[in-house]
């Protein structure tokens, strides 16, 4: 089953909001939402991940797996976070070795949280 | 269907390791483990939530709700974390209404992510 690369589309990371132009969080959704996903990943997105002290922020939850909350996500950081949703997609429990993880999810992580149920 | 309170057991909290002492969350988790807990909830350790800046940090989680990551809980916090763990586990998704919600879940959040599936 897929999993889901959660991208949280009100984080205003910190900067000004201006009329007329998207937060960060939706700009980086905006990026993500612009390439092709890795294979079983799909992009949603999510209105506020509570996380507004480390934004941009994103997650990466699936049915029987271990989620991850990840932080200060930027533009520039969208074929890293692309390469780390394809590990966590090819994972069978959401964990990815650590020597496999990207190096922003090893360097900005904010929580997991264990398999539901 | 239970709620899932879930423990980190490994959260030093900014504290020093010594010899023979439980760290910060594994006395928090005992605290907890020593008093009956909500309807509904269970009490579940859990070896790192990757949260460990702001420990001592704990989880709500359950099918088919939002998650919640809370951090720098402190044996004080135990009846108040109970109390909010109890309206998590009275609401039918997770979220609990503000007016609602513990001080310390109000002020201490460090992240939430959606149902997942």
């Amino acid at each position: 089953m897929d999993v889901s690369l959660l991208v949280c589309t009100t984080c205003r990371a910190g900067q000004p909001v201006l009329d007329g132009q998207p937060v960060a969080g939706a700009r980086l959704h905006a990026a993500l939402d612009g390439v092709a996903p890795p294979p079983g990943v799909r992009i949603i997105p999510v209105e506020c991940l509570s996380a507004c002290n480390s934004g941009s922020a994103i997650a990466l939850s699936g049915p029987g797996r271990w989620s991850y909350v990840y932080g200060r996500m930027e533009i520039a950081d969208v074929p890293e976070i692309l390469q780390g949703a394809a590990a966590y997609a090819a994972s069978t429990d959401g964990i990815v070795p650590w020597r496999d993880r990207v190096a922003i999810f090893r360097k900005r992580s904010i929580a997991r949280i264990p398999p539901i149920g």
